[in-house]
């Protein structure tokens, strides 16, 4: 069995990350990465009648340019796996009805990206898909209306609140090619310590991202150049750093956090950092997937985190469950 | 490449549906198939103190059942897959954390079976895992109340509403064993005809149910004894007898669908009949199953049908997108 250690699978040379495609907004578009994208809109609604299709539309055109991009047509694509933050996850499926490719829609919260990837690329390894599309996304109004208040009362921000990423990032996996491969994926279990506060996804999904990693690098081995999580902020960050420091095993001089590179949590106002599917998604695409390309780094382990936060579970006195999916890619 | 035709994932003969275990509601246990479920609630909060709350015990209490059923410890599952109705696939996710396996949660709507079964095949012949459990379920409760309206409205039904089935299946599928046999898997591609109205997913599911259907049969060529799709009840399946026929491909003699299965439709006043992702799940662990066990049917094409409706799309104007996955099992 392709399995290594307790939790995580093997997978041989064949399945590499060939391309990404990313679209963010304009805040995302102003912070340190700017320049990284792809693509940056600065119309919230991008001419659209809801922020939710907007949404859709950030989704379908990321998948639409990385085929035109790589001249992929209709046929090429084996399937298409994707998923949002949005209630039946409307996003990747009304995407997915226009794209009419063969489709596994998932839900993973913030942890997708390193979710549909990883799935992506086991169907590849076991020899059925030469190429995949994973595709996530997010939205700053849409996900806040969701999960939180409505924009429009204008209340004020926790300390420990994220700014959920307006973006999406679109990843071709093949089987041919050249580029950075994945190697080993591990799918978490879920992790409860007992968070209930929407205002600190952080704390809430840090203990998941503990479990993963650390499970990850026990049955692996593999020495990373770089780790990085999905979306837990400077709180979850600075707890994920401390358990491993506890362990005796720190991580600290090479674990970061896309949550705090995507923004200048100083200057942009974002208080906690970044969030949502979007977050991992468009880092991993428009930056880290370049620091492999570029041979800046040659091991990364890419861990998408997700606080499964449900408002009506909430309401019902429940806590925030969080997941973490890793995924090892090596150049 | 174990792909057939355009879009069918074809499976040596290694994927076994090891076992499954059913729970049912107190309607469900009433109808045509009330002595076939493995454990039947009377009581539609089953000692929680929320439909959603006993929803995820529904999950949770099946897959513990079918593990210990079958002697299977914690450690020789390599995977849950799961997913349901609720927003944030809420049964799922908190089913998970209390069972403590690696989790991947999908999103499917109502074609979930199916679609945790596909996935969890693939996987399994891919050489990924021994032992994967896919588990799904709805609560006519907590499901009417997030897509229709509140229960305590008393609302009159539409004639071609269905009723969502409180229920839930845990399938085993294992990489060793006897029994029937999961062959062939076609992801869906979605389909959307335009329908709007939340009281008849019937008609917004059955061309997506066509479309799969005719492609899967396309690709394999194999002559099915029993073809058998998820929730379309009385409208979804006369609309699919009639698009085939239409074909000159009638599958009208051997087709028969889960909704119109699992109630006395006269009798149990359910109106178009079941739906929810228990509906098919359900009809697939107590029924349709055992008929391959038994080998009354040697060959199953199991079809579970999604209408991914989104209340706050169908505000926006948005109609209702349908998908369906095929399973093919042979005995």
């Amino acid at each position: 069995m392709k399995k290594i250690g307790k939790q995580t699978f093997s997978i041989k040379d064949n399945v590499f990350v060939r391309d990404t495609f990313t679209i963010v907004g304009k805040k995302e578009g102003e912070g340190p990465l700017g320049d990284k994208f792809d693509m940056i809109v600065d119309d919230d609604l991008w001419g659209e009648d809801s922020w939710e299709k907007c949404e859709l539309k950030f989704q379908k055109e990321a998948v639409k340019h990385l085929m035109d991009k790589n001249n992929l047509a209709q046929k090429d694509i084996d399937l298409l796996i994707s998923g949002d933050l949005l209630n039946q996850i409307t996003s990747s499926s009304f995407a997915a009805r226009d794209l009419q490719l063969p489709y596994v829609g998932v839900y993973g919260a913030c942890s997708t990206m390193a979710l549909t990837m990883g799935l992506g690329s086991l169907l590849i390894d076991g020899g059925f898909a030469n190429n995949i599309i994973c595709v996530t996304s997010s939205h700053f109004c849409s996900a806040e209306r969701q999960y939180r208040l409505p924009l429009e009362m204008g209340g004020q921000r926790h300390m420990s609140a994220q700014w959920t990423v307006t973006g999406t990032a679109a990843v071709w996996l093949s089987n041919g090619g050249s580029g950075p491969r994945i190697k080993n994926v591990t799918f978490g279990k879920i992790q409860d310590l007992g968070v209930k506060d929407a205002n600190n996804m952080g704390a809430a999904m840090a203990p998941a991202a503990y479990d993963s990693l650390r499970q990850h690098l026990e049955d692996t081995g593999v020495d990373y150049d770089l780790i990085v999580t999905g979306d837990l902020g400077t709180v979850g960050k600075s707890i994920v750093n401390k358990m491993f420091n506890e362990d005796k095993k720190s991580i600290e001089k090479k674990y970061d956090d896309c949550g705090t590179i995507i923004f200048d949590i100083e200057k942009q106002d974002v208080h906690a950092g970044g969030s949502g599917c979007g977050c991992s998604a468009t880092v991993f695409g428009a930056f880290l997937y370049k620091k492999l390309l570029n041979k800046e780094i040659n091991k990364l382990l890419f861990t998408s985190t997700g606080a499964l936060h449900s408002p009506t579970a909430t309401l019902q006195g429940e806590s925030i469950p969080g997941i973490a999916h890793c995924v090892g890619i090596e150049m």
